[in-house]
Parts: C-alpha cells; structure tokens; sequence
C-alpha cells in the first residue's frame, strides 16, 4: 500500500518536472489565461465545493475538531470571492520569472546577466484552510513554477475539487495539467515519500503549526524554506512618546492576534513603566486581553498572572500579552535574542541612537521604529502577495512574495571567449 | 565518548553564535585587521605550520592515499603564499554586510529598506584542502559571519594548525575566538552532531565529492547548500563558425580537466560533424584526451571508445571527452536537462534565435553562448571572490560570492503608524 504511494507521488514529481519545463518557455500569457480560467471555473463550480466541503466539515465535526480549527476549514461563498479576486489580482501581477537581476560586461568582452527563473517543482505541505491550495497554486503558477500541492487529510474532499478545477483552467490555457498537483490520499505516507524527491522537487514550504515545521525539516532531503511562529515584542524605550507607544503596543497585540505579526510579548523600560503600563492594561482589559507579566510588572499593577519561563519563547496567537520590565535598550535586545523568533520586533523610542542600535542588533527579519509589527506583510510592504513569511535566513527572509518563488540564472554572451 | 563529542560541538556552536552576534555589530574595520593580522601571522608561523602539514601527508602516505589526494593535502611555501594573497584580497573586497537591496516608502510614510545582514553561523564540512580552511574563514568573517570548520580527518593536524593562527588573528583584531572554530576531531560523530544543531547553525556548506554532500543532505536538519558536481557541455550547432567551436571545445576540456566548469560531453549537430571532430579530435590526442563517443561518433572516427549509458550523467574531472552527435538544438537541450547536473553549459552558433532558445531552455546555474564553461567561477565573473559554485536554486546558484553568505533584513522606520 504505502509502496503503491510512494509510487504515485513519484510519478506526480515526474509529471510536475516535466511541466516546469513547459513553464519555464511559456511566457506571462498563458499563466495570467490560466489563472483568469480558475477565477471563472471556480466561481462557476461553487455549488460542487461547498458540497465536498461540507463533507469534509461534517467528518471533522464528528471527529471532534475544535472549534477554530472548523471554522478555518469552513467555505462560504464569501470565503469563494475572496479566493476569485485572489486569482484576479495574481494575474494582474507583473511576471518576475526572465526578469534581470543585475547586468555586467567583462573586460574580456563577455556580456553578463543575471535573470529570475522559476525554481522548478514546489511541493507544499499545509494543514487546514483550503483556500492555501489557490493562493499557493496561483502564486508558484504566476511565477513559472509545478507545483504539488498536501493538504491536510481533514480537508481532501476540499482540495480534491479545487484540484479539479485549477486542472481545467490550465487545461483551457493549453498548459499542462501536472503544473498543479493536488496529492489526494490522506495517508501521512505521501509526505514522507514527497519529502525524499530531492532529484525532483526544487523546494518544500511548509505552512503550519510548529509540529509540522518540525517534521518537515527532520524528514526532507528537499531544502525547505520554514515558515515557523512569530514570537514578536514591542519594546518601550525610556524616551518614547507614551501615547504612540501605547497605540502602537495595543494594535500590535488587539488588532488581529491569531496571526505570526501580532506581538505577544511587551517590554518596558523601568523609567516609562509607571506611566505607560497602566493605561495600556486598561485598555487591554477592555479588548479581553490577559495580563500576564513578570514580578515587577506584577508589582505594579494587579491581577497581572506570572509569565512562567517558557512562555518568553512562545506564540500565544491569542488575547494574552506577556509583560517584562527591562532597565535598558541592550537588556530588551539581548531578551528579543534569547527568547525570540526573528519575526517582528519593535523599538518605540525618541531616541535615534537607541532605535539604530536595536534595529542593527535584533536578529530578525523585520525590525520597527516607532511601528506596529503587525505591517510585515507581503501586501503591506507592497510586494503585491505572499505565499508567508520566512522566518529563515537562507533564499527568503520576511514576506516571501513572487520574487522569492524565483531562482536566478547567469546568462553569459560571447564572441569565442576562451579561458587562458 | 561520542556524547562528549555532542557536547563539544555543541559548546562550540553555541560560542559561535555568541560570537555571531559581536560580528553584527562590529563593522567593517576590526574584521579587515584581523584578515591582515592572519595574513601576517601565517607567514610567520609558516614552519610550524609546513611541519603539522607533514605529519598529515606521512600518515596519509602510510595509510595509501592516492597521489592525486596526496598533492592536495600538502602545503608548500608557495601554497601558503597564496592563502596569504588570498587573505589580503579579501580584506580589500567591499563589506557585503550592511549594503542596501532596496528601498521604498509606503502610502503610509512607512520607510522600508531591504539590507544584507550576515547569516550568522555558517558550518563548512570539506575534504582534504587545508587551503580551504583559511579560503572559507576568510569569506565567513569579512560577510560577517561566525564559521565551525571541519575538514577532512586526514587533514586534521594542518587544519588545527591554521585554527590557532586564525584564532590569533581574530585576538589581535579584538575580535571573539569563537568567530572561527575548527574542530578538531577526526571523529565522524562530530559531524553527525554539527548537522543537528539547527537552532545555532544557520547554514552548511559541503565542499567535497558527491557522497560528502550526498550524507550532508540526508542528515542535516540545517539548511544546506550544494556544491554539487558539474557535468558540463558545449554544444556546437549547425551554424557554427568551427574555428571558434573547436577553440572553445578544446579549452573547456583541456585548460583544467579537474575543475567542476571544465566540460565533460560535446554534443555536436549532425550537419557539421564531419567538418569539426577530425580536427577536434587530433587535437585532443595530442593533448593526451580519451576519446569516446556514441555510434554515430565511433562510425566517423577510429578509436573512440563507446559511452557507457550512465557515463552520460558523469563527471569525469579528467583528460577525457564523451561526444555525441545530435540531430537538433532541441535534441541538445533535452540531453542536457536530462544528464547535465545544471552547472554551465555553452551553445555555439551563429543563429541567434538557436541561441536565445538554449539560453532559456537550459537549466543551468550558468548558460554560455559562443564561450567556454570555464568562465563560471567568482573571480572571473567580477564578484572579487567565491565560497564554490552552487548547484541548486535556492539562496544562491552559480559561483558563490561575498553577497551570497548574506541574508537580508527589512528595517522599517515609522512614526507611530498601526495597522487599521
């Protein structure tokens, strides 16, 4: 059985090979026709989705799936918009595959350039929310990539039917079918057989918990490009504005806390700490946040429960904000080192020597000032998409948008030039 | 015994990654002075260090190294010359860490810049070039990374060695030790514990044959990037002006057969290979090449030898040339994205639109048209210097530079903007 798997994500690898080569010739026509196609035929096929997607909602229900977790596999016909205009503006994007690096003649006469292709075949292994199978297909289709496509097993019914009619939009632009591959076993044995293709596929993302990550870059002979939690801080330094650091530390927390920008821990500077912390905590209170805090934290304010040790490394991805009163700028940047995740970390300050020390020595890949974190985002940052945030440091750091589906090539132009 | 090995490496990682964070911030001036200083001391120290070096050639004599290898592991004054050139080259190259990729601001007066930060803790595990231990510390530090070295067990006494002279080098300048660890053991489990510290490494970079890389690969939970073997080829279509067809085939086989951009098949278009390979070939022979080629090649001239089916997958770094005769430039580029390992490969022809086909159609870290495949290297391409050449397509694909041990980070300055 699980050979007869192995089998059939190999020979998928094998047809998604042979499509990224298509891809890589076809030109921006064809994927932006496709891409269109997709829009329509999705729309079209709403009825048919939300049927297999009640199946698959039905059985998690049966299975116990909390709560959130149901909601995020849930389609509505709004959810169906959203994924329609996704593919509209996707293929409104302009083509990052051909497009020219940087340029240069030798003094031998050789002419240089350095130009984005695609990477070939990205496999990605997501959990849940199947609108992730259109966007990730959208986004590696628009920049000239194969994709193969594992959801989670609790969605198959879902990513089956999107499956189908991301095939016929490619089908209607004349390209191949296998530049997207749905897997559509819910066996866990086409992960690990996916993961050892490395003669095939060219890069693996995950998208999920810390748990899949975890296996994931254990188990793949495929480089992988994490995109792991976002533990992020915003930092009151001794000089901030208190009213814009508490504007910025409620919207960083309040605005949307289930996503990897939203900060999770506050550190203050011991002088700022009376002043600021007891209106910010009000308002928290008023949104439904928790307190939670260190003991001098503890000390000022009431009701505030202890953050235990472990928790100054972890993602609540909830209304629940951990607060530390630090006694200056290298204490909160030494801290962010330690316990952060190299997601987002701000600095609120007046101080210009401060700010540029912090965002010098924090180690991550977007670093504030006087900001909320919440703006790391490929659309925020005006990259027009993104497929997530890398919290690597290798090929993509931050929002990893259609540049970053992209490798490079040196195309070189001569005249007989022969090394001597 | 091997769990005190872990934790050495470990120890020694986590030193690195301290040391890491000192390079971030040093700037470009203390990491110039200890290139020099290193430069310095190295000549200095040039007898102790010849002597350590012979150890390891006589126990590697003892133990029947081949000649070849031998060569390799042996230092001489003027080997040690070069590594002090090289070390005073790289002291003048431009600081990669800091330099903007981009910049932009928002509709929101948010203002964005994209700059190379150093990756951090680069691992770098090679075979039996002593040279490489100063050429890769050299390149770690002046980007500003911290590098655990590991070479081959064979080389172990000069490697240690050239350890304590760099470490001198990074004292003098002010600069942590632990910027540059070798590690000093022979023992395989220390490699084995390097590739599982993904929380302190950042990256490995294998330097070595195909089974090195191939056992980094499967054991590293750490990013890796491959310097993988280069099975080249120049094509020479039917239009080909033959003069500079045979010049280039000849200097991308012969000038250094043992370098991963020297070519090992010519693929040669039907129309011209009566006209090209007798001349071709008698040069060959008379450069000492072995001739092989396929029927069509055998059938036009006597004493080739066949090509063996997986020999076209092959590397041979060596005085020997696989030929084939093809019927198309569509047939050339299918052969090549079939067997090649997309290293470089070169077109020859006069038909502009033949070119402009192979240069796009060809997966390769380097595509030539009318040149050799032996220009694919730092130096010669203008980039002051290089790690290796990268066989894949993340991060960083052909020759391997200065920018390319960078990461980037998004450093966002505002004031007071959330996200509504």
């Amino acid at each position: 059985m699980s050979t007869d798997i192995a089998s059939m994500v190999k020979e998928a690898a094998q047809a998604a090979k042979a499509a990224a080569g298509v891809l890589r010739s076809a030109g921006r026509a064809p994927k932006d026709r496709a891409l269109l196609a997709m829009a329509r035929l999705l729309k079209e096929g709403q009825a048919g989705l939300l049927e297999a997607n009640a199946k698959d909602v039905a059985a998690a229900g049966k299975a116990g799936m909390a709560k959130a977790m149901l909601e995020r596999l849930t389609l509505t016909p709004a959810k169906v918009d959203a994924m329609v205009q996704g593919l509209r503006e996707v293929a409104a994007l302009p083509d990052p595959a051909g497009s020219l690096v940087e340029s240069r003649e030798l003094a031998n006469g050789l002419k240089l350039s350095k130009v984005r292709v695609p990477l070939g075949v990205v496999g990605i292994i997501y959990e849940s929310r199947p609108n992730v199978t259109v966007d990730a297909a959208s986004l590696c289709l628009k920049s000239g990539n194969a994709t193969i496509l594992r959801g989670g097993s609790e969605a198959v019914n879902s990513n089956v039917a999107l499956g189908a009619i991301i095939q016929a939009g490619l089908r209607e632009a004349g390209l191949p079918e296998a530049a997207v591959t749905v897997i559509g076993t819910p066996d866990r044995a086409a992960v690990n057989a996916l993961l050892k293709l490395d003669s095939l596929v060219d890069v693996i993302i995950p998208r999920g918990g810390h748990g899949l990550i975890r296996f994931v870059l254990e188990n793949s002979s495929i480089p992988v490009i994490r995109h792991d939690i976002g533990n992020c801080h915003v930092y009151v330094d001794a000089s901030a504005d208190l009213k814009m650091a508490e504007d910025i530390a409620f919207n960083a927390k309040v605005q949307r806390p289930g996503v990897c920008n939203a900060m999770e821990h506050l550190l203050v500077h011991e002088k700022v700490a009376k002043a600021l912390l007891p209106g910010l905590f009000a308002r928290y209170r008023q949104a439904g946040v928790e307190l939670r805090g260190d003991a001098a934290v503890q000390a000022l304010e009431k009701g505030v429960k202890p953050v235990a040790e472990g928790e100054w490394s972890e993602e609540y991805l909830d209304l629940i904000v951990g607060a530390k009163i630090v006694a200056s700028v290298d204490e909160a940047i030494a801290h962010i080192n330690t316990y952060g995740s190299q997601h987002s970390d701000a600095i609120i300050t007046a101080d210009a020597a401060n700010a540029e020390k912090f965002l010098e020595q924090v180690d991550s890949a977007a670093v504030y000032w006087n900001a909320s974190t919440r703006f790391t985002d490929g659309y925020e940052f005006g990259l027009g998409a993104e497929i997530g945030i890398s919290t690597q440091k290798l090929h993509a750091r931050g929002p990893m948008a259609l540049e970053e589906l992209c490798s490079v090539k040196w195309v070189v132009r001569g005249t007989g030039q022969v090394r001597g």
